[in-house]
């Protein structure tokens, strides 16, 4: 049985409610969420075994993020107790045309101060089958940096499918090394790749090309340069985004096996009602149809879209839509009819 | 004076807000509404007198429901006291692509189990000029089928016009009969008829057609064999619903009155703030159109149109849009300017 | 430096929250707003000096009142106190197709009842350097309307620049003078009137002309009749407004100098949050775009347009749009990209 | 068959939520009440066919209003609909050492400016056996005292039964009349008075006493003076309330029938929801109780006094308490357990 | 390590806010549970290992009710999923002299309506050490009373330390047994016993002795009666409550082991948050506190009074202090001192 | 004319609402304090000029603090900009025997990172009478400490009043250094110093005495040490605080000023709505009562003492009771009678 195990921050997310700027506010509605985490949500949600790898503070907001996983059967068997504090984030939601903004509050946090010896590696991964990190982890300091370089490094020994979402935050990498000091030697290991080419030129020290998405066949040369600076790469999936306003986007995605480029039909994603994660709803969904479709790499791509798109309808962090939704959006349906 | 006279169930409903799902909700918004209730609703607003005929616990959720029908000036003279529990059910909102979730939890409702001689329809009818039910009812327990079907002979003796909603819903009849065992013999005194052509067929027990409805010189074929299954059927109208997502509907109908097809032109409708209860508002719309318009079809079938858009843009399971509003609409004053 | 007083009523608004009906409210969000706080509230927040001269009552709910001012760095030192209420405004938020209504109950409000004398306008405008008044001041009491002139005439000695937005209300007006009766020899002295064209023939006492604002060349020569009108006029702006529905909105502007017309390109904005001060955001950005950017009228029109815009995804009255979310706009950004 | 016809204003509540205060809230909770409306709730509720005759404006507000009244079955086939304005008072809730605060914004309100002819008396109290009206109504205005004068003596003539709330305000009476010249002629009338002997003395223009509850025997020739001045008295009764703080009061009554004195046990209220309106529950309770027990006016009393103490744990201005619950009270069950 | 395992029903806990009555509210908090599932809470928050055994239905709402128990890591490997409805109950939250009211509405839920075969009793309680029952699960239904007893007959099989709470509600037993025809053989099997003397005696279809437990030496005689009917029975506590309001409670507790009465001293409770489960946070307390304190039942009984009266400041059905909070009250700090 | 000059971190406040405890928490009522800044709210309340001198970092977060400072009429004009984060505090209401929680996470904060020449203390004091500072801002880090001692010297070298309350707080001082090895020479200035006997001794590096402040006589010898530890007292007052429950606080004061021993009546407190920042609002009550009685040191307590009080009837951080409402209750009237 696959067990899919994710290492990253779980946070205390402070959001604003009904469109209020930060300044309107007289309340944050509070929730968790996390790049990693929320992949983990979404691969419990599709049933597949999951253990989050993570560092909380031993006060109660910390046993708050734990019981959020709980309920949400994420596994947490090795999660790790100690630090001062959860990391915030603050998320003011935006509408048409104003963007929704972000400030993160998560320096100092437990995973940012997380010590060598915290997390035993070799007995943690010993169950897992498939080992998930995303570029936010080694964004944040160098202790994490570290161990997310043993985790990588001690998946592989254990032969674990290694994936990777790229993630990158500008307003993170503060602690004195630039995105390509680190990440080469992460990527090293990583066999599923998810992002843009321009960011894993940036995270591999190359410079910007500004892709045409559109145009398909400029596209494998671009990713074949990826494939080479990461030795055990077999794909590699980029999210299309088309932003027309904070309330409505386009949503398609890419895939690309080293052979050939696979390519999802945009969907149109209107209203939104809550944006963030839902680049993990695409990762999650990837993992899952990759586990479940294996080589059909198109149904893997098209279960990966639907499930970003559906995220969008959904408050929160993390993808609460069932497999069933999702299929059903598959095959065409996105009429929202009302089930009764 | 006109009077209508609607029979059927009123329910608690309990909805998630702000779109979020079942399993993010930590209250439900406290309402209460039913498919003739909604009519009658629909119409005490448009000012006509009405009589809401149904069977409520005597606990205080039931004392809750009498009183919102009291505050909408719905008739309820003719209200039944006893049984156990107020019917419920529960909304998840949808957004975009994810469509809403209706759970029904009203067996063994009051009304699901009233009993013989519950309602004495000469007395409860005398005074009424026109009688609504719809196909809900029969569809809760055999009991409350008995007296639909009592209802609707008295309403025919008594001379009164009856106008049927044929609101079909799959996952009532489950007490044992299917629609076409119970419904042919209560359509056979009905006027008036709201439902598309595949669901009447169904209830008259006559296999799927899938009428084009852009196809309008079609149609007057399919809808001549439902005149031909209800000797008293004067007029059958059709909701045309376009489900682009769970926030953006296109609305039209069609009438027929056993010579002519009547076209509304389609509208549009985004955002949806509460698509449920908007056929209601269509079926209360056509009523109050027919009764002040009398044979002017084209203006009794744009104001049920008109009726059900708005509907859409109101919270709560019943139309709460004006004459005023609606009348505005037809006139094609969509713009939603501040009134001030 | 520059400092701009603006003479005006704030309110209390109450306005019903979810897009409810007033009928389904149990409670209002409180607020507070008002046409010419509004532009007051815009400047401060892009950091001009600003002057509010009203008048509130000496209880708890004008301190209210004050209290928001000073948080929104609103000037407040020409206050004055006394009268006996607040006014107030009641509004339920529309949506599609179902526009908003506003209920005003701002008789005999402090400001409405303002005595002689309880203003000294020499020593209010000695410092500042711009006069903004409004068409809804004049519109709410003959002693309001003898302030207003008195300030304007103070103004105009002191040296002053003087802007106007005509806001014409239809339901106000009510204490026995019509607009042409005390308008024109208020609009005298001022250089600055934004409005459209039928409005200001309305308050000069002049016949409706259906202006085609698609067809520039024909709107100089109906331009210029409101110049000549106005001895001391030196330009004047028009929000070009579009009504899709309560929902969505278009918005566009106009400004002619006396010689050029000035057009702003046309933006969507959907989903409109709040469209109640939409036009205080255009004037408020349009005094910061001419104190800015001086005889650069293209620029001023540009951020009156994208402030108006950016206006309708707020909640409340005024705008709290930053200079910067301004101008990402003009420069075509419209993504509402999450900004981390 | 009893019915009680009460003259009043009902204004909108608009109250802080969770002891806030004004300066904190951000919302108002919004309902409906005034003194002589909650009489009227409390009859209705207690099953007297009741008859609220007031003014109210038409607009959603005054609509709002009405529906409210419907939805609690008070009477309302005599209401006049007109004026500018439903009267306003908000309510900061106290707590604890903290009391409550009222401000009232009731000028100007429909009921403030009815016009002679407003009321047609002979045809509004032609049905009714009791007239209720309070020393509020003669308090907003010249006009609406005139309407209170022209009541009670219709009432008189038609040989109603006549009670009276003298529920002495001292923020209103600010038209420029004062009690003593308005009160007494209105008393004249009254069979039942309701309030303490400094505020009838007051009334009536005499000099305050200071009377000693706790000293019975004293109380007897201090209640003669009011009976001599109103030559049609029966009754007269008193709230005794011990405030201990905001959140615990001591509530009993007397009643002096004009031979005797009658005293209902002080009960403990704590904590205390909401102390609104119990003055109002507590004349509610004392008609009922008179209607119910007739000459025991002891029993009379003890309901009176038991209602208002239970009004006290009940949010908004009119009691909600069942005569079951008064009269689980009366018999000395205060231990509030759980019913299941 | 100790596992003890229960049975019995989780239902939807509707409750208003704020202390509204039904009639006014809007929206109610949705929470869940249930006598028994409220013991497995408290067991669970005290570390030791639970499993909740139940019957739940197959939708959004047994999910919910699911992904609670999951949140509160009560063990939930052995629930059943199947029948139409979850168990309801509403809750309508008094204050002072006005107490609380339960509507129930669980007939024909989940477990009520429970078949053979459902529950693999020998399977189920194969690991478990105690098994605890309540007198609520024999009163829903014939089924659910014949699950009870074969639970009780495996557990006393396999030689589980078996407790129940008496538990008696009046409103339930409804479907044609009274309680001493269906609980005494249950009883038979029970070791511990929760409930007072009359509803032990009611249970037994013995007659109503009226104890007086401020005569402690009265008590072993009547205890002893118990004791005789139930030949396992090795103690019986009783929750002494004196009820001053609905919002001052008074707690203590009794303990007879069949040889010695203990006794625990009386606590103020002021004021009550949420009063409904406390007796289950009894219950729970004692478990914990004979599993951990063995034979020293002063300390057991004093932890179950101490949890009692913590339960009563903290809103919803189950308890949520902890050990330490509990501890704290025993060694007499009831100070409520902010921790910091 | 008088201005006080405070320094110290003003803080997000995070608070459950409801009593709610944080694992039930799904929102947090957000808003702003801290002990120095609610001193300066209490005197800026109290009319008296005040300046918050803090640093905040340049975020929204931030932004949203300063703006509840200019709302409150605190002064800013020295406050810095800088820094990665606000501090936060998060508040679990507590209720009866159940304390209130408060967790820090305040560490790294804009003040606790200050750098040397973040403030300018010459310049920022040069206008100020009066110096206030707290045992909080010593106890978050070293360079916190230093600068508020570098402020300590400078107000000392103006010549300005220095007041101080000991504040000892035992979660923080965790950078390294005990209070007995800071403190000293801080309060070596101070001429006014709130706190207990104990803990001035704990910060002077003495023994605790358990003083029993019961018995008056024994306390001048007590307070004497303080006194001779510290050149400049003046004057030194305590808190008596007796803690019935977290809802019941009984609340008295002690001023020793060298020679006498004042002592104000203990007044009682219930229930209690917000306990937290009580102390503060006991210092700025004293600072006040100072400055306006001079050296009536009894009125001066007085205030102090009932204003206290007044606090925990009001939510949130800060004390917003006005000089009239602390008046009225020192007078003896805390009836909490309704104000209308």
């Amino acid at each position: 049985m696959n067990k899919v195990a994710t290492f990253g921050e779980i946070m205390l997310r402070l959001s604003t409610e009904r469109h209020l700027r930060f300044i309107q506010a007289k309340s944050f509605a509070a929730s968790y969420g996390g790049g990693e985490f929320n992949v983990a949500v979404s691969l419990a949600n599709y049933g597949i075994k999951t253990d989050f790898i993570t560092k909380v503070p031993e006060n109660d907001i910390g046993a708050c993020a734990v019981k959020e996983m709980r309920k949400l059967k994420v596994g947490l068997s090795n999660i790790v107790y100690g630090g001062d504090r959860l990391g915030i984030y603050y998320l003011e939601t935006g509408a048409g045309t104003r963007g929704s903004k972000v400030i993160y509050d998560r320096a100092n946090s437990a995973l940012a101060t997380t010590k060598s010896g915290d997390f035993d590696w070799n007995d943690i991964l010993k169950d897992a089958t498939w080992f998930h990190w995303s570029g936010i982890t080694p964004a944040i300091s160098d202790n994490a940096a570290e161990q997310c370089l043993l985790a990588v490094q001690t998946a592989h020994k254990l032969g674990l499918k290694i994936s990777c979402d790229l993630n990158y935050r500008s307003k993170l990498w503060k602690y004195g090394k630039a995105p390509h000091e680190v990440m080469p030697k992460l990527l090293e290991y990583s066999h599923i790749i998810l992002g843009d080419i321009d960011t894993a030129y940036l995270m591999l020290g190359e410079n910007k090309v500004n892709p045409n998405y559109e145009d398909e066949k400029s596209l494998p040369k671009l990713y074949e340069r990826i494939f080479n600076a990461c030795p055990n790469l077999q794909l590699i999936a980029t999210t299309l985004r088309y932003s027309i306003s904070a309330s409505h986007q386009r949503i398609g995605g890419l895939l690309f096996n080293g052979k050939k480029i696979y390519n999802a039909a945009v969907k149109e994603v209107t209203p939104v009602v809550d944006r963030v994660g839902s680049g993990d709803a695409f990762m999650g969904g990837l993992i899952y149809g990759l586990l479940k479709y294996d080589k059909d790499f198109q149904k893997a791509l098209d279960f990966a879209v639907a499930a970003c798109c559906l995220k969008h309808t959904i408050s929160g962090d993390y993808n609460l839509a069932t497999i069933e939704e999702i299929e059903k959006m598959i095959q065409g349906d996105a009429s929202g009819k009302v089930s009764r």
